[in-house]
């Protein structure tokens, strides 16, 4: 069998999760081609090829280059910051190789657009990095929601927090120049589109409020305004006309990966909480009245693929295996076959609802978001 | 010892908690003076009359303007629909006696302003019954803020949700006419307010969206357009800058009596859910980083009043109680001594953040919230 | 209507909370005779009558004797130290008086032996007060069980901790001395006991362990031997085979007011936890086995009595609250109607229990409780 | 740099388990030598060949001893059915193999005191497979334990519940028969004896009780009994004297891969539940009276080796990944580095303490558990 031959660019956080999935993606799965880990790119030769010792790439370079136009490549994973995504992703399909890139897709609307442009030329799966939609829960809250279990969907609310930022006497960063993005609102609001798009389609129209919980940070040379807005608020409207908001916020003390749903129909409701990703709850109005009550269902094998890591319920998956999953939806992907992946054309999407979130910020007033 | 002479007109739910609350806050208090249920109102005599043995009220009235003038009577407790505050109020204090009247005010904001200069004028105790501000957690919560325990707020949310107008099916009712006001925006928003204005002070700035998760309701001779909003979602800014919103819906299936607060400051977090109502959940960073994270806190004995109804911690505290301790709140105001409560001079400050947030509303744009 | 006329020794913890609730039940239930607080009988005359004049009783005595023999008094509350119970409620029974009497019996078999005998010669109701049964939660937890919603019960436990005793640095007290029982065991384990009557009849096995977490205690005089076990685990079996233990703690640092108890059936299981006293969790096989999860059931008016309280889901009963309800049940069984309570009858099984608990630790092995 | 040669026996749940961590121990860890994935043995050659293809490994054979005699092999993984553990692990061994065994180590008490003197004569790592010890949450409660953060511990609980032999109806399995042991007390019992292990030290002595929930079974034939316990309850003292207990069953409904630890200290307590197992609960005494409670920990990078698969808190850890974790432990062992694992030498004392378990059961008494 024709082996996936991989390139991969980056070897942080995203890097080494990349390389983790692909390493285990067949061994789990079983029902993919073998998977070469065949070229791995990083900012220098040392850093190359001790990365790729430990993470089991055949080949290594100091210049990502190599490792898009290696002849031997199939797919490239880019995990580098958001200001490479355009033009690694856009040599990348030019070489005519599959994508698979971290989100979210680049700095600006345009970029963005223009690497959109990139794969439709290509042809190739060009596939985003939103892998909190892998979740088996998050699947399974998806069939109960096609199965009509909680009636029509009238109302959601979405709130994704961290507190990676939350410190008050932390100094300024980089992150915290304007020429970044907004915030939290782009840095942050990506995923809760990424999942209000898997479950139920585009958001149509919003309304965004920002803030800066602490407006100045600490420099050497003295304080210093801060750029971007850690806090984010935006009500919106979804395609089929539902309500809803998005709250997100770097600043939130103890909230460390929680990126909470709540789902409001016209027979019941879904919570869900990332902080407990193996958890779902569901409240449906078919129980008995004095008995009904949030059911806690926790993940289990007849919720796949869970059923591909542990034969067992409950006993938990953990982050790094919705990456595990991703990579096998993405190879789906490259194969045309069923894919459960926001690919470029479909990242597009968030990307210019981001863009009218902003705006509707500016002019402090409901923006429609087009399609 | 000079009783307190209770009148009180209404014998539904929150007339019975009146009840029950001035029928125990001398045994729970024991510092307040003997408590004569003296005088009860209802719409007729022979409800009037059952409801007064039941209660233990001395005498009994079909015409709640027997109970106003009645000589004897030093406070009058107004439990009626909202559109009977104004009038019922107003003949109370020109009577010479204290109000204890449910929230809100009135269903118009002119009317809820004419009960202010009534009160103003009489020289009288004039209370609202938001009780949840009396849970001896929230005043913990205050106390903590007070300390800065969690350090200056930047961000609060609150979100309150029921779930009895969430089926759907069910017939539409008077509270589905915008005779009656807003909807979930004044029907629940108030008591975030009386939340925030507790814990933080005023609101100053807000911009609100309403949805109607059921457009139309049956009747017998067919479909009918539902004229409230049941979902209501208030982006804000409070007094000292801290941005936050409210969310409020009365069809969110599976919550009963969710009031859910969250609470981001510079050194931590505070949580609480009225729905569990002993408890609240505090994050703070001068625990050590490998230790962190929310603690559970059940209300116990050190966290007044808790310790006037049980000795032990943990024991739980209920509803009920919460009007209680409203009780004794009322009492000191009548006696002119500190009191955390909202009289009619706090409350017309939530009744015109509600107007502020409806106008918000129509306008599509954030509105100043007068003071 | 012939009022209830009550006398009550004690004004303590539990002598408060009888007041309380003899002061409500007829407010809250409205099905019962006006309730006449007549008589209080404390340690001494100023104490008994500032708390009447507190409680609003119109009598009080330095001696409880005059409260008992009252002629006027129709049933006696028993409030006091368990060494005095055996001589007041016979005292009482004696007298002609209904008797509520706090749990546990008494401090020796044999007294409560006697006071059962004074109890069946006199005719008279003669209740126990063992609130915990009480809670609304509970209730349902028995209706399911009667119902079968789980099955046939094959296995429970039930947990029941608090911390007043954890701190090792805290001095020698009286609960230490040997005089005043066996510690843990019978001070907690009459709760836990309680709830299986209640809800599954008799223990017939029992096997039990005790501990000392903190063998010494300091006194002024130096280090002086605890002759008491704060911990006790005790393995059993009920009426109907289901094996199950109770375990007690009255050291466990972080518990406040822990009853857990956790049941498992042939369908399904249920949990419920006194520190959340006003949820239930069901798990039930019905369900689909997608969907299969613990249900958070939030007691509600379909789950009687709290609709005597409250007309609102979700909204929360409280510890007192529990007391109305037992007051209410006493009334019953002083009236000869069906009553959901523990009187002497019943209680006696729980002594025989702890009594046979006791021998099997001293002898090592299992101990057949007797009827 | 040597490569880590692995033969590997088993593709079943654990076999995949192995597999997997195999594969991922260099990525993740990046401080061991290259793992080669060498020689695959299962019951015929077409299923081994099959799964050597889909986990990576280079040889594959129906017969498991050309694995362990493979010259190449350096540490063989022992993931089969019980009863094959001693021939397998005895004959790698003598090999001059390293072993990585599952749990338990054998059905009988000699089998397993067997493959001890086995692993003594070799002088090999012989590492058994109890993977809920190397939760990156289960070293941090045993530092804070190191630390005394909650002073010496007095009394522990471990409850371990599955329900996948919960319901009564399914049919007779190979399971219900004593030939393989006690039920719950050994499929289950080892798991929370390895935790009390790794945080505590010996257990001294038992006292244990068993109950079958369900005491027959549907066969074609007819009912046929249970000849296995699915229930145990053990009573327990361990090594500084603490009382405590574990509690088993395979038939609690609703309960997937529960194990709920309880540990109280004389300044605090720990909890935690392998269901929700990226977190822990702490209350310490030296927090403000008002203050205290549980605090949620979520795991994160401080809590090594959290970070070596995740840069960021509260993004959870799966089940697969504490298999990698014990995997990186089983090399520490083979180079003879300090290692946090349960090897032949400990676990012979788990097994041991089984035994004396079943004996208490038999003799109806307290039983010291041989060193």
């Amino acid at each position: 069998m024709k082996s996936i031959n991989v390139g991969l660019i980056g070897t942080g956080f995203m890097g080494k999760a990349h390389a983790l999935a692909w390493n285990s993606v067949r061994p789990v799965f079983g029902d993919v081609p073998p998977v070469r880990l065949l070229h791995l790119g990083e900012a220098n030769d040392e850093l190359a090829h001790r990365k790729a010792a430990e993470f089991g790439f055949e080949k290594a370079s100091g210049d990502w280059k190599r490792v898009v136009s290696d002849p031997e490549v199939d797919v490239v994973s880019i995990t580098t910051p958001n200001k490479f995504h355009l033009e690694m992703a856009t040599a990348a399909l030019a070489a005519g190789k599959h994508v698979w890139c971290e989100k979210p897709m680049a700095p600006k609307l345009a970029e963005a657009e223009a690497m959109l442009a990139s794969a439709r030329a290509s042809g190739k799966a060009a596939v985003l990095g939103y892998n909190y939609i892998q979740n088996p829960a998050i699947r399974h809250i998806r069939k109960l929601l096609d199965e009509g279990v909680i009636g029509p969907v009238n109302h959601v609310r979405i709130e994704m927090d961290e507190d990676f930022l939350a410190d008050p006497e932390a100094p300024f960063q980089q992150r915290h120049e304007a020429v970044n993005g907004w915030g939290a609102l782009d840095d942050f609001g990506v995923h809760p589109l990424s999942l209000l798009y898997t479950l139920f389609g585009r958001v149509t129209r919003v309304m965004c409020d920002m803030a800066k919980p602490y407006p100045t940070r600490r420099t050497p040379e003295g304080d210093r305004e801060v750029e971007v807005f850690d806090i984010a608020t935006i009500m919106l409207r979804l395609e089929n006309g539902a309500s809803g908001y998005i709250a997100v916020s770097r600043t939130a003390w103890g909230r460390k990966g929680r990126i909470a749903i709540q789902i409001f129909g016209g027979k019941g409701s879904i919570l869900y909480d990332q902080e407990r990703m193996n958890e779902l709850q569901l409240y449906v109005t078919s129980d008995r009245a004095t008995e009904q009550g949030f059911r806690t269902v926790l993940t289990a094998p007849h919720h796949p693929p869970y059923d591909r890591f542990i034969p067992a319920a409950g006993h938990n998956l953990g982050f790094n295996d919705l990456k595990i999953i991703e990579c096998r939806q993405l190879i789906a992907r490259m194969q045309a076959q069923p894919s459960v992946s926001i690919g470029f054309e479909e990242g597009i999407l968030i990307e210019r609802t981001i863009a009218a979130m902003a705006r509707s910020f500016q002019d402090g007033q409901w923006v429609e978001v087009p399609v």
